[in-house]
C-alpha cells in the first residue's frame, strides 16, 4: 500500500446530510497505530449531530466513537499490540500530566477530549489511535461485538457507581441499549430481581429473555407495577435512568425505597423539572450522576469474554459504510424496533 | 407529690396562638420515665406550625422535641436510668417489630411516629419518655447544650452519610443553627477547608469564630467565591445544603467538584426547581438526602463532651415557659438575630 | 395427640458412642414453634464432639444445628408461621437487649448462645424454636437443601466480609462443604475466576463442575499454581481459608496479590503458625476473621431459590435418625467420599 | 559554581563503620531538580543497615531518605519547582508504565526502588531528585520538620487504611515515632479516645501531651488496662502495632473489639509467632498490612500546614553531617531517649 493512497471519512455537513471525503492516509506518529475498521456502531448522540441537535457540536464534523478493528500498522515505540491484532478503543483523547491523570482517574482529565469532535470519526475506512487506548479482542468476540465495547464500558462504570451487591433488586428505567447493558452487568455483579421499564416491545422482549422482568411503562403508573411486586412493596435497592427525561428521572427516584440509590445515566437535553426529588431527598435517596468509563473496557471484554453478557441480541442492523445515511435513518424511524445500528466498512 | 396534681402543656390551638393547658400529670408506664423538663429548643418546624404553613400538622396541636431534663419517677422495669439523672430524649415512637426495627435502623421503622405530633410536645413542665430513648447527660453538658442533641444528632448523622475523609474540603450552604453545627461536626471528622455561605452577619460571624471560611451570600455569587478559593479551583469534595431553597439547592451542588457529594438535609417548602442537577449528573456528583438520626445522640453527646463540638455560641435567647408566645416572636423577627431560642420551664 | 407423648433424642454420651433418650414432647411457650424435624445435617463440630476433641463441650450432650421441618405446633402469639410450614432454623439463643442487639447486630450479641450447646440439639425428632428464629422455605427448596442453609448462611456471610467486587478473581483453599458453598455464593457475587485448592477427588470434580478450576493440592504447591494462572501472575484479589491449617492458612495468604484479602472461616485446633504473615502484612493484604452469620439466611434461601447456588451436588450420603452413629462413621472414613451426610428423622 | 566542584556522601562502608565520599557534582538531567539538603532525619532502617543487620543492603551502600532542602538547579523541562524553592521529596523510584503506576498506584508499582538502595541516600550535601517526587514546604514549615514528612507520610497512608470514623478509640502499640505520628493523623481523623502503649519514659510524655492516654506497659499487662478502659470494656475499635514483635503484634490483636481492626506497619525481623491470631479472626478481627505511601506526601504537609500535626516535639536531637556516626550511636543509645535525630548538612 502506497503513501498516498486515501481512504473514506463520514462527515456530517449539516442537518441531516452525511458526506464522504477523501483523507490521506498517513503513518502513524510514535505510541499510534493505524486501525482498519471492520465495525463502528451508531450512537444516540451520532444521531443528535445528525439532527443538528448536539448542542457542542458544529458543521462540519466527523462522528462515530465505538468502533472495532484490525491493527494495521504501528507507530515507532509501539509495545503492546502487534500487525494483525483484533482490538477496540477507547476514543478518548487525556493530558497524561493533570491532577486526576497522575492519579490514573483519566475520565476526569482537566484537558479531557472526545476523539470524534477533534476530526476523529470512527465512519472511517481508517482509524488512528494512541496504543495506550487500545485494547485487544479475544477471538470470541466478533468485531460488532467489540464496537460495543465502549457503551458497555459506560454500563460497566455505571453499575461500579451503583456500589451493587449480591442480591440487591435492580429497576432500569429505558430499554434502549445502554439500559439492556445495565441489565446484564447489573446481574453479573449479583443482582437477581432485576426490573426493565420501557415502552419499545422489541426491546422489552429481549429484556425479558435476557432474565429480567419488563414493564410496559405505555400500559399504566411502572413505579407503582415496580414497587408492587418488589419483596417488601418498598422498592428496589439501586434503579438507573437509561433515558433522559424529566419523567422518567421521577420513575427512577420513586421506585427505590429508603436509603437506595438512583444512578442517572441518562443523557438530558433539557434540565431535569423533577417532582420527586424533594422526597427522595426525605427517604435518604442517593442520586448518582454517572458518565464515560475509567479502566472499565477491561471489565467489559471480561464480561462478554465470560458470557457474562451477551451483546449479540443487541445488535439489530448492519449497514456497509456507503448507507450511513440509510442505517442512520434505519435508526430514527422507530418502525424499524433497531437496538444498535452498526457500520461495516470492510 | 400527689397524683392530682397538673402541669402545663403548650398548645398551638390556631395560627400565631398558643394556649396553656392544664394536663395531669400521671405515673410512668412500664418501661418510660418521667422526666421534668428544664429545657426545651425551639426548631425550625416548630415555627412552621405557628405560623400554620407545616403541611401536616392540624390544630390544636403541641409542639417542642429537643428536649432535656431531670429524672423524677420511673415506671415498672426500668433499669438504665434512676431518679435525678440528667438526661435528654429521642422524640420518637418506633414500633420495634418491622423489618428495619429488628435490623437496628430504626430511623426507617415502617411505623415510625413523632412524639410532638402524637400529643407528646416538649413545651411542658413534664414529660414522658419509653427509658429506650433517654440518654444521660454528663455533668459538663448543661440542660440548653442537652436540650441541642436533638438537632447534633441530625448534623452528625447528615455528616456520617457524607462519609468525609480526612482533610476533605467542605462547604455548608446555610447558616442556620443546623449548617453550624455539621460545620463542627464535619471539622470533628477531620475536615479542614471549611466554607460556609449564609446571609446572617451573627451566625457567619460564629461560624467564623469556629473556625469556617465564612461566605456572605449577599455580597456576590457565593459559588464563584467558594470554588474560587478551593485549592486547585474546583471545588470543595463535600458540601451540604441546610436551608431547603431551589437557590441553595443549586449552590451546594454547584460547589462540589467532580466525582463530590452534596448532602440535602433542608427542608424543602416547595418542589425543588433546580437548574444544576443535570449539570451535577454529568460531573458524576451524589446528591444524598438526609433525615432524622440513628444511634446519632450518643455521637452527639460523645462530641460536647470532647469539647469537639460547642454548643454555647449558638444559644442566644432564653425565656421562661409562659413567654413561649415572645419567644416565637424572637425567632421570628430577624432583628433578633436569634440563632437558638430556649425555653426553660423551670 | 397427647401431651404425654415422647420423642427420640440423639445425645452424645461419651467418644464415639451416641445414645437415644426419650423425650417428653411439650407445649410450646409464647412465641415458639414445634417443629418436626425432616432433616438435619452432620457438621464437621458435630464430628469433633464425637470424637471428644471439642474444646467446650461435655458429655452427655446434644448434638445437631442444621436442621429443617414442618411447623407441627404453634405457641401463644406467633404471627409469622402458621402450622405445615416448610422451615429451616438458626440455631442461636441471643438475649435481644445488649448493645449489638439493639443495633440488630445479633452475631455479636454479648450473651449468645448455640442451641446445640444448651440442651436443643438437631438430631431429634421434634425441635423447638422461637419463631424469631424460623425462616419459611420456598416450595422449591427440599428438606435437605433446607437443612443447609446454617452452613450456606456462614458462607454468605464469609464473602459478604470479603467485600468481593464484581470480576474479581477469587481462590478458595479447602475443597469441603464450606468451601463448595463459599465457591458459589463467590460466583454468584459476580467472581469469574474462581481456583479451588484441595484434597479430595470428588470434591474437586464438583467444584469443577460448579465451575471452578480446581487446584489439586497433593500434586505440587497450589500456590505457585493459583498464581501462575492469573490474568497477571501475582495472585487473587480474594481468597478462603476453609480448612483450619496453618500450612492453608499460609497458602491462602500467599494466592493473594498486593493489596487483596484473605477471608479465614476454618476452624482451628491448634494456633496459626504462620510463615507468611509477615511477608503479607508487607504486601498490604487484609486477614479478615469471619464466624457465624448475621441476617444472611434470607440471602442463602434466595440464592438457592433463584438457582444461584445449587445444594444438591453437595448431599451424598443420606440415613434415618437411628443410624446416627452409621452416618458419623460415613462422614469419617474418607473412602465414602462424603461431602454432606444427612439425618432424616421422618 | 563549576562542574567540576564535589560534595560529601555518607556510606556505610561495613557494620558501625560510616564514611564520606567525594562526589562530583552533576548536572540536573531532563525532569530532575538538584536540592541543596538542609536536613535528613534517621530512620529505624538506617539502624538496621548501621548494625548489618538489615536482611537486604550489602556494603558498602547509601543511606538515609527522610530529607529536605532548597532547589539549587533546575534539569531541563521541569515546571513545577524554581531555584530557591523549599522542599521535601517522596525517596522513590518507579517506572510509570506498568498496570499499577498507569492506575495511579505507584505503591505498587512492578518496579519499585528505594533511592538510598540505588545510591542515592539522603546523607550528602546535594540530592537529585526527580521533580516528580518534589513537593514544595509552605513557609510555616521547618527543613527538619519537612524531613520528617517521609515517615508521616506512611502514618497518614496506615490511618487511611484503618478507615477511622468520627469517634472511634483507637489504641497505638509502640511509642516510637511513627507510633506518635500516628496518634497526631489519627486525631485529625476523628478518633477521639486515643491510647498509646509503650516502653519509653520521654516519648509516653509526649504521646500524652498529644492528648493521648499513655499506657506504660512495663508496669503490667497493657491489653487488660486499655480494655477495661475502653467505654464498653470490649476493646477499641482500631489498633495500630507500630514495633514490630510478636508481642506488640499479639497485643494489637487482643486490644481490639469484635469486628474492630488492627494496621500492622512494624517492621518485622522475624517470623510473626502469635498467640491470638486465631481468636482474632472469631472475633471477626480485620489484620491489615500498611506500607509506604501513595499520594500521602500531599496530605502530610496539609497536616502540618493545618496545625494538626505537630512534629516539632518528635525533633529531640539535631547533629551536622559530619557528625553521623554520633548521631547514630545517639539513636542507639537509648539513654539518650532520643525520638527523631536529624542531620543539617547545611
Amino acid at each position: 500500500m502506497k503513501k498516498t493512497e486515501t481512504f473514506r471519512r463520514a462527515e456530517i455537513t449539516s442537518a441531516g446530510v452525511i458526506q464522504f471525503r477523501d483523507v490521506t492516509r498517513t503513518k502513524p506518529n510514535p505510541g499510534e497505530v493505524l486501525i482498519k475498521v471492520k465495525s463502528c456502531a451508531l450512537c444516540g448522540s451520532d444521531v443528535h449531530i445528525y439532527k443538528g441537535k448536539h448542542p457542542y457540536v458544529s458543521f462540519p464534523c466527523t462522528f462515530g466513537h465505538e468502533l472495532s478493528g484490525v491493527v494495521e500498522e504501528l507507530g515507532p515505540g509501539t509495545e503492546k499490540v502487534k500487525i494483525g491484532d483484533r482490538v477496540c478503543v477507547e476514543p478518548l483523547i487525556t493530558c497524561g500530566m493533570c491532577y486526576y491523570c497522575k492519579r490514573g482517574k483519566y475520565d476526569y482529565c482537566e484537558n479531557l477530549k472526545l476523539k470524534y469532535r477533534s476530526g476523529y470519526g470512527g465512519f472511517v475506512d481508517y482509524y488512528l489511535a494512541d496504543e495506550r487506548w487500545v485494547h485487544i479482542l479475544p477471538e470470541d468476540i466478533s468485531f460488532d461485538e467489540g464496537a460495543l465495547m465502549e457503551p458497555l464500558a459506560c454500563a460497566v462504570h455505571a453499575v461500579k457507581r451503583a456500589d451493587i451487591r449480591s442480591e440487591d433488586s435492580v429497576c432500569i428505567v429505558g430499554d434502549g441499549p445502554i439500559g439492556l447493558m445495565i441489565l446484564q452487568v447489573a446481574r453479573a455483579a449479583g443482582a437477581t430481581e432485576i426490573y426493565m421499564c420501557g415502552l419499545l416491545e422489541r426491546n422489552l422482549a429481549v429484556a425479558s429473555d435476557l432474565g429480567a422482568i419488563a414493564i410496559d411503562s405505555t400500559r399504566g403508573d411502572p413505579v407503582k407495577e415496580v414497587v408492587g411486586k418488589t419483596a417488601r412493596r418498598e422498592g428496589v435497592d439501586i434503579s438507573f435512568e437509561a433515558v433522559g427525561l424529566s419523567q422518567t428521572f421521577d420513575q427512577a427516584l420513586s421506585v427505590v425505597k429508603k436509603g437506595g440509590s438512583s444512578v442517572i445515566i441518562g443523557i438530558f437535553e433539557d434540565q431535569i423539572q423533577s417532582q420527586r426529588l424533594r422526597d427522595a431527598m426525605v427517604r435518604e435517596v442517593k442520586v448518582v450522576g454517572t458518565v464515560n468509563y475509567c479502566w472499565d473496557f477491561e471489565t467489559a471484554i471480561d464480561l462478554v469474554h465470560g458470557k457474562r453478557v451477551d451483546l449479540k441480541p443487541l445488535i439489530t442492523h448492519r449497514f456497509p459504510l456507503e448507507q450511513i445515511e440509510e442505517a442512520m435513518e434505519t435508526k430514527l424511524d422507530r418502525s424499524h424496533q433497531a437496538i444498535k445500528v452498526i457500520i461495516n466498512p470492510s
